[in-house]
């Protein structure tokens, strides 16, 4: 069995999503992040960084539990565990790396901070600016990809399109518009409506 | 013949770091970041996110050249292809991706904008402060973590070190006192002393 420690956020549905797309069973812990309960001991134990998502896969690789941390860890270990959501093509397996390190190391920061910026009582322009500009940048990049390919690996659904799922279905939220990227917008529409992913979301909004 | 287009930054380190390590021949391709060659038609053709580092394999999964972008991607790109710096052991290799992307989405983006906002003419103390508690926090997983472990991923000196060592040597541009890290202090010497990465250091300081 997998416990999935995570809550309703950008990075929170990425590993129910997946699991659901593998088909496999698991367990939802729900962290309270108004609570800061991502940042007490016990939840520390399983993700010294105090952030979700986490796992404990009760059979890790010697048949002891193991925690994983980090969303993209945690799909890259699944993928690999499980034989999914991981090309069979050597390299689309490098192009969905390529997205999933895009997007924790751009979509994921810079869209947490336009988002973040722009909820100021008092705003900083320079911020805003930067980082809405930035998202818009990213975003683009992204258009680009999926003018050219139906996923973001390739020809096949992958860990990369969940990660990048995540955030993109929000766009608002960093200030971008989505009419201005009408691939972008397909592929968001092709990942809702997935009954993996729409099985997650419902057991995530419950 | 792998062709390394990068230039002397906190990730643009981490390839040929990785390459000396891996005893692998390369060629670097200097990209001037402030002519913003980067964004160039021609280096978008490698990254279409304009970012360094990218490599260009002439010996792709079929014979053919293959491009590879995103640091996180090219380090387990290369560890997968030349058997190196990925664990044997399972568990330690799942360690070594949680560590990678913990980089990529917490240490890379929240030094780099703390490093930014220090150095703008008109200070905005509340971005400073953001970035620099978050960089602090950082740093004190990572030195938690090597409390206990000779390196990030366990016993075995892998990609998420040369990943993290990337900006960790560098504490002073996020703001963050490296005294108060005295297990990070002593694993960025151990690295620093690695002769692998005082020959990719010295290439590309010339």
């Amino acid at each position: 069995m997998i416990d999935v420690y995570t809550a309703n956020t950008p990075n929170g549905i990425k590993v129910p999503i997946a699991l659901e797309e593998l088909g496999l069973p698991y367990r939802l812990v729900r962290i309270d992040l108004s609570a800061n309960q991502q940042k007490q001991p016990e939840f520390l134990h399983i993700n010294p960084n105090g952030r979700i998502p986490a796992i404990v896969d009760s059979d890790g690789p010697d048949g002891e539990p193991l925690n994983v941390f980090e969303s993209g860890a945690i799909l890259w270990y699944l993928g690999e565990k499980f034989h999914g959501l991981l090309p069979l093509d050597p390299r689309e397996r490098v192009s969905a790396m390529e997205y999933c390190f895009f997007q924790v190391g751009g979509v994921g920061p810079m869209f947490g901070q336009a988002g973040w910026f722009m909820r100021q009582s008092s705003p900083i322009p320079l911020a805003v600016q930067r980082y809405q500009d930035e998202s818009r940048r990213l975003t683009a990049v992204l258009e680009a990809r999926l003018q050219v390919q139906p996923w973001l690996a390739g020809r096949s659904y992958s860990i990369a399109d969940i990660m990048n799922y995540g955030w993109l279905r929000q766009l608002n939220y960093a200030g971008v518009d989505a009419a201005n990227y009408p691939a972008v917008e397909d592929w968001l529409a092709r990942i809702s409506a997935r009954p993996a992913v729409i099985r997650a979301l419902a057991k995530l909004a419950n």
